[in-house]
């Protein structure tokens, strides 16, 4: 039969992205192209340990319905978490959520419209794109620097749209790019919204992972108006098969979140809340999350000693401090799909620049991962990857 | 600061099922307000089992990002339910949820525009209205009898709204009533689903839980045109707080569920899913599920008797073969909220109609949950509840 879609499901189910991942899945082929922490930290014995503590003191409760804003053991959790960021707030202002993912879905079904306006930076998370896409919004997108999101760029996108609804963002170590918003600029855009009566995303997934640098206060920490939503998750700090993120919001807003998981999911599943709770009982985090730093930044920088070594002068690349990605832009190659496909074949992948930009694409520019694979798959990935874009540099 | 919500988003913050469950949580309630199972037959120990296995035999895969699909583990273990229901499925018309509420809500977002048409039982489950009014549903409901949807009831429905998008039923021990839609009217259903050019959304939480009678097929086992959507879940059979169901459909309508989900969660609980999988392996789930079935029947058949003993006897209920529930309707209560208040005061709770329906509301009907209290809870309970009913009835 011929099904009638809602008009703002995708007409096409074509999915390069998914395409592109499931063809790197490939055992023979050197991936940079997914977004997965290192599996070979997550630390599955002190998470069995948590869980067979969680199964003997309250196994009945762990499989029973819960509630929709979450275990109040991982709640706290999360609360105690916050001044990390600088964010001041209690349990009431917090839920859990399925991932971070399910926060950008609910705000984009709390707040949007069809036609409303929400700005991006230039490039961003793709998924983040599809549900605002999902919800029928404009969307427009602000250029950034190694300093994040640019700030005259967002005055003049907001002075072309004061209808704008929702800004979103991801601050530090930004997906696709790896940079991080400047201290300055994070005060500045808490000024903007509270301005322009805007509401602003803070996706802080990557934050914790810092290898380099000062660790910067949150958006959120300077939100004196109510207009800075955060959200985070522990995919990157602990594992993300457990799909648990969180929401800080103003206590009105929590309530609505409240209501929009219920018709979601009901709530996050029980039994991963109470192990990851207890597993924050049983571990220090903080020196967790210093393997996963120490790992990651000798990963990066042999990343950025490969561009260096086997990548034309004229490449660009950013400087992550943190997270798992490196931004690249190669100027000459005006096919970067052409560059992925010669990629692919010789077993190297990366994600093409595109499915980030929700409006004009920037050519030759691509995401690079380097958080799931080995020094020596780095090393012999990038110098496959040099000699491709030689070879299509030269081809044109 | 106003915060200026989607027009979709309830402007109430007002949630009158919530605040009585969390009253009833009360432990001097007797509750027969929720729709829980029976903690104490949740296989703690098996699941602890299941648990372990999976940590050692894939701990990292376990904690790592997995598939919107689903892990190919419990797809299987899906599959090889199917047949229960009648039902000739491959994995490829099999995604894993989070719950079968997230089935309900992304076949809202995939098929509804604001002002579509959706068919549900009256009264039906109140979180799947919510779903279907967050887009913007225009919902027409059909009286129901002890064999389910009335069929000439749905075809002067379907006559008044020949545009109806999608139907909604639970034809198995239905919540709020316990009943369950007769074979040939399931046949029925299936044909009318055709020739009117509608999808039905058969949503069977409850089926595995029969305690009398004979077996059904599913409505989706009688679909030769692809109109039927399948969901079930693992929360009745086996935990609800490991949040996994499974939505069964035309491929082509899989691969859309899997850009909604991707967009809505990313992919359910990859440990969760392994575990239950892993559970299936090493445990006979029938003989799990007669242990279930045996205990909802001593509970439903004494509520019956306690009805018949306690209740005036111009009372009605359903008799449920199955499932977790019985509706009650007294003749002469006109405010079911005031008997629900008095209820509360004298430590007995259930849930009172109202928001069960979408339109027109039916006086004097609540449901009664049995598979949540003890058998001596049931006959205080009951007691309680007859003669507040009594004194409602005699003061008017």
């Amino acid at each position: 039969m011929k099904y009638q879609y809602s008009t703002k499901v995708p007409v096409s189910n074509t999915d390069p992205v998914g395409d592109l991942l499931r063809a790197a899945a490939n055992p023979d082929i050197i991936s940079f192209a997914g977004g997965l922490p290192a599996p070979e930290l997550f630390p599955v014995e002190q998470v069995q340990e948590a869980a067979n503590q969680v199964f003997q003191e309250k196994g009945m409760t762990a499989l029973q319905y819960g509630s929709s804003k979450g275990t109040p053991e991982l709640i706290k959790v999360v609360a105690d978490r916050l001044a990390i960021d600088g964010i001041q707030a209690d349990t009431e202002h917090i839920m859990i959520s399925t991932g971070s993912q399910q926060v950008i879905d609910l705000t984009g079904k709390l707040f949007l419209n069809e036609g409303d306006t929400v700005i991006v930076e230039k490039p961003t998370y793709l998924c983040a794109l599809d549900v605002f896409k999902s919800y029928g919004a404009n969307l427009v997108s602000v250029e950034m620097d190694e300093d994040g999101m640019k700030m005259d760029q967002l005055e003049k996108a907001l002075t072309d749209h004061p209808e704008t609804k929702l800004l979103y963002t991801i601050p530090s170590f930004q997906n696709p790019t790896g940079r991080t918003m400047s201290l300055e600029r994070r005060k500045k855009l808490a000024l903007l919204a509270a301005e322009y009566d805007f509401i602003v995303l803070e996706d802080n997934p990557y934050g914790a992972v810092r290898f380099e640098g000062t660790p910067l206060p949150a958006i959120k920490s300077f939100d004196q108006t109510g207009h800075v939503i955060y959200t985070s998750t522990f995919s990157k700090i602990l594992a993300p098969g457990l799909r648990l993120g969180w929401v800080v919001a103003p206590k009105e807003l929590i309530e609505k979140y409240m209501v929009m998981k219920q018709s979601a999911d009901l709530h996050s599943d029980v039994l991963s809340q109470y192990i990851v709770a207890k597993f924050f009982e049983n571990n220090d985090i903080e020196s967790h999350v210093a393997k996963i730093t120490a790992l990651y930044k000798e990963r990066k920088d042999l990343m950025v000693d490969a561009i260096v070594k086997y990548f034309p002068k004229t490449v660009t690349y950013s400087r992550p401090e943190g997270g798992m990605f490196i931004w690249i832009e190669v100027p000459g190659i005006t096919d970067t799909q052409k560059l992925s496909d010669y990629c692919i074949k010789n077993d190297v992948a990366f994600v093409p620049g595109e499915p980030f930009y929700c409006d004009e694409i920037v050519p030759g520019t691509f995401r690079l991962n380097y958080s799931n694979m080995s020094p020596e798959q780095i090393d012999i990935g990038m110098k496959r990857l040099g000699e491709a874009i030689e070879k299509i540099l030269t081809e044109g």
